[in-house]
């Protein structure tokens, strides 16, 4: 994988909008961090548009500037994998209102000149695929060989499915659903409340002294970590196994390698991620009703366009479950529109998808082929 | 209910002790507030224990003196009830550890004449069930007609069955487990962590100035919160429900009404709990494993006594799933001990133990009076 960062170009633009949003706000400028890979074919056939999940990044096939991590989706994105920048031309942007380069919380507010914190204006998945329409434009791809996502990312596959149909001939949506549930909100809302609940958070406006609310992100992203694991996963990986020291410290120390785990999980997250994106996109997911926004009813969703969809879920997976792919699949039926779906296993609950996935791989390549 | 106030007597008592904790140190003297329902029968055969969960009391069918809510049991323990104190002597203590009277960090430590708070030493279940012994020894009840618990009530139920064989003859637990999975100490770790991350926390010594991690402690409940509910019964009761207002707020304020009932519970929780309790009942839980007490096989817990055996699971609970009551009765099975079990349907999760459950009570009244 240390040959990705030849093929990737860090890029910044500011749009200059203005972007109607969903909850009413002109955003101006629109300021989209992004990453490509490969070349636009001259009939512009090949564009493909990756989206990234809840605390993720543009930077999916390349190594993180910062972390000097490999790309987060190398194992579908790259030489020889379903998504190939020697075939597709890979875009992949930093939603709106997160906190690696792209308009946010932490971004500088042209009307004030200081951070927007809170003024940030609450957005929507369907706000950040607009965005991501804007930078097509910019980039002058008109219509999406594929988008393609998980977790979140799939509900911007979907929205933008719905958003602008005549744009996008695949459609690949990886763990994901058409509308978050009230356990999804409620696991949010415990995130939320952990932060803002830290004096540290100040209604948003610690950016200036770099002391921002990192235990309450902390707790909120350990929260947030649990539901990402499967039950069985997290006992065949920790179960109730102690730190290197052999007994019980009957103490509160970490004792239990979960706990450690856990805590490390949370730690390493304030490190890389803004509380204040952390409020306004896990906002923007629990907003998230896709057949809310075509008058109740999924299917209307879908019935423009031509584009084919592929869905995957994952049998461990509690915080997407199987059963909500199957909902927009029978929508997807309804709206007689091509489908395919697979339920494929693994023990690790919703993660599975950023992990080692061959049958992913191949479920995604067959589908991407069959439409070339 | 609102004679059930009639027949319920607070009680404190400070045994001397010492008592040895499985920690290694000697508590003394063991403070115990509890509640008796009924008589002591003159050949001392109707004694019912009943044992609370997280963060329960030992007001299982009188009003609590503080809030006036009915008992938390009324349900099952009152006239008429499969418990009843026309004839059963009823036993409730509130458990080593927590706050509403019983020795715990909140209460003073007469090494210092403070209050131990951190200074409390780390407690176990089986803690709490020597400690309850200690309390059945002084009110003169030799053996248990039964020994009856829910969630952490049943841990304390099979623990006394193992740790005190020849005084119990029967043995109820209810949506419960023999031992705490990653999972479970993982959701309260994150509590933990939220408590302890909070500033008012001060290392435990917040009780001078009345100031108590409040925001730490309601995230803590909020999160574990989730854990008593069903998935599907939190999507019936609440579903994407906004509040009041008809559209979304595009804030942070509460929208859904799912939020807006989290913080409810997380609010009112501070009110009538101690954060600290919830450290110390929090370990204690994650460090039950029962099997581990007994050479590593949970068989080995149960092969001495005569108890009979009731074990209650409900088909949606995923804080401590029927699997978890099977693998239980597996080990009665394999210590030929005599056991009845019943998986129950319920939409409400793990809190079902505490709802109205009609084919539950018809379960423990016939466990009961098959017995008798």
């Amino acid at each position: 994988m240390n040959h990705d960062r030849r093929f990737g170009l860090a890029r910044q633009v500011a749009l200059p909008g203005p972007l109607r949003l969903d909850g009413g706000a002109l955003l101006s400028p629109v300021e989209i961090a992004y990453e490509t890979y490969g070349t636009l074919a001259p009939d512009g056939g090949n564009a493909v548009l990756i989206c990234h999940a809840l605390t993720g990044d543009q930077h999916v096939a390349s190594p993180h500037p910062r972390t000097g991590k490999p790309g987060w989706w190398t194992r579908l994105v790259g030489p020889g994998k379903p998504i190939d920048p020697a075939r597709d031309f890979v875009i992949c942007s930093n939603v709106l209102g997160s906190c690696m380069g792209s308009s946010g919380p932490a971004l500088t507010n042209p009307a004030t000149g200081r951070p927007y914190a809170m003024g940030f204006p609450v957005i929507t998945i369907r706000d950040m695929v607009r965005a991501q329409g804007l930078l097509l434009d910019h980039l002058g791809v008109v219509t999406l060989k594929a988008v393609v996502g998980g977790s979140m990312g799939g509900m911007q596959a979907l929205s933008w499915a719905a958003t602008f149909p005549h744009r996008v001939r695949a459609c690949v949506v990886i763990a994901s659903t058409a509308r978050h549930s009230a356990q999804n909100i409620a696991f949010h809302e415990v995130g939320r409340q952990s932060i803002m609940a830290d004096p540290k958070w100040r209604g948003g406006d610690y950016y200036a002294d770099q002391d921002p609310p990192a235990a309450g992100l902390a707790v909120a992203r350990m929260a947030a970590h649990i539901t990402y694991l499967s039950e069985a996963g997290l006992t065949e990986k920790f179960g109730r196994k102690l730190q290197a020291r052999d007994a019980k410290g009957f103490g509160f120390d970490a004792d239990f390698q979960v706990e450690s785990y856990l805590r490390h999980q949370g730690l390493s997250f304030v490190d890389r991620f803004d509380a204040n994106s952390y409020l306004y996109i896990t906002r923007a997911l629990d907003y998230f009703d896709l057949a809310e926004e075509h008058g109740g009813l999924l299917a209307n969703a879908f019935r423009a366009g031509q584009a084919r969809f592929c869905l995957v879920s994952f049998d461990t997976d509690w915080l997407y479950p199987t059963l909500e792919s199957r909902h927009i699949v029978q929508a997807l039926n309804a709206a007689g529109r091509p489908v395919s779906f697979v339920e494929l296993s693994s023990p690790y609950g919703h993660d599975a998808f950023l992990l080692e996935a061959p049958e992913m791989n191949r479920v995604i390549h067959g589908f991407l082929e069959g439409g070339a």
